[in-house]
């Protein structure tokens, strides 16, 4: 797969010869990287699946492209699922969820917790991140965005195989560690999880972690937490 | 040490029984954080001394503190030393600068490259948001900061004991791996090192290494390649 051909996302990618960009993504392909007939495109669903194509046709808000062939994806799906009390600050939520997605990232769930500044997110701006995040890396998985739920109602419904939670407070805590089963990690609010929180948690089957030493913010928590994951 | 009292950063700190904070650091706990006398404090010299202190005299630009005693600190110093590229984006370096102190930098180095698009960097400005995130994950460790460099200068003068440049081209690389003696890491500008320049560091002892099977922008290498350093 070459490396410098643009990557559009195309949700509704089907099998049909000829299609066609919409959206912010007709939008990139005319105005920013001024595409012309006959260009060469890549096409990701976002659900793994990653295409040749070429530019067929061209009007001033939207671009059609012929699709050649199915590409063998170069990175397998990211098992790894992220549930993490947005922080108080957008930006860095918005990064850490960048960084994430370049590093592998399956499914972000945001929880509200009973520290929680931040109680409302809006999921759009961080679907348009992702995407971009997605292309930029070019990788043909796009993670699922759920709607902020508070942290009971994600504890009781979460059926990972694995469920870590990661956080300050005293009692015993194990170095989170990657393993080779999908697993999801919770990162807490500025302020951290509350004990009670942490007890349900636990009840419920989530494993107690820890990310080394240092104390870490939220977003940086999260980084390091992806990263260990994908090991 | 609680975990609850504001740290200071004061590079100046001696043994004298009664110091003062100057500039920010002052600005901070009188307009901030409102402390008033006989307030504890914790004192940072940013080379690995923290002590706790009480405020002992108050003005509308100073605070004089009394010195307690010295504490143990909690975490110790970092071997990691990264040796960037700045990206573009101030932001971004800006970002990345503060997710590698928290997870553990003991020093920074700027370096610029062929392909860099930025040449200067205000170190003024990332000394401060290294101050505030040593402060922020109540470490006594402030990692040194140097100018920017040309890499080839860079090169010849690293005299760390491992030195790893982190590249996406073809060629032998293996997986970066922490190890306990300090140990440099080269990340490339966007647009990655060029050929030449990688030839160089290697033939200068450094030993290439990626960071995983995905493509990183350069501060996520970054905050990667920091985090694996630090297991």
């Amino acid at each position: 797969m070459s490396k410098d051909l643009p990557l559009f996302y195309v949700p509704e990618l089907n099998s049909e010869r000829f299609q066609y960009l919409v959206g912010d993504e007709a939008t990139h392909g005319i105005r920013v990287l001024r595409l012309e007939v006959d260009d060469e495109i890549l096409i990701t669903d976002g659900r793994g699946r990653m295409s040749s194509g070429v530019i067929a046709s061209k009007s001033k808000r939207s671009l059609d492209f012929e699709l050649l062939e199915d590409l063998e994806p170069e990175h397998k799906e990211p098992g790894f699922h992220l549930a993490i009390a947005p922080t108080k600050n957008m930006d860095r939520l918005e990064f850490c969820v960048e960084k994430c997605i370049e590093i592998g990232l399956g499914k972000l769930s945001l929880v509200i917790c009973q520290n929680s500044e931040r109680r409302q997110v809006r999921v759009d701006r961080l679907q348009k991140i992702a995407i971009s995040a997605m292309k930029q890396s070019r990788a043909a998985f796009l993670p699922d965005i759920s709607e902020p739920l508070p942290i009971s109602d994600f504890i009781s419904h979460e059926r990972s195989e694995d469920l870590f939670i990661a956080h300050c407070r005293t009692g015993e805590r194990e170095f989170l560690k990657s393993n080779s089963s999908p697993a999801c990690l919770l990162i807490g609010p500025e302020g951290d999880f509350t004990e009670s929180e942490i007890e349900e948690a636990v009840a419920n089957g989530a494993k107690p972690v820890h990310l080394g030493p240092k104390r870490l913010r939220t977003e940086t928590a999260a980084i390091v937490g992806c990263t260990l994951m994908n090991l």
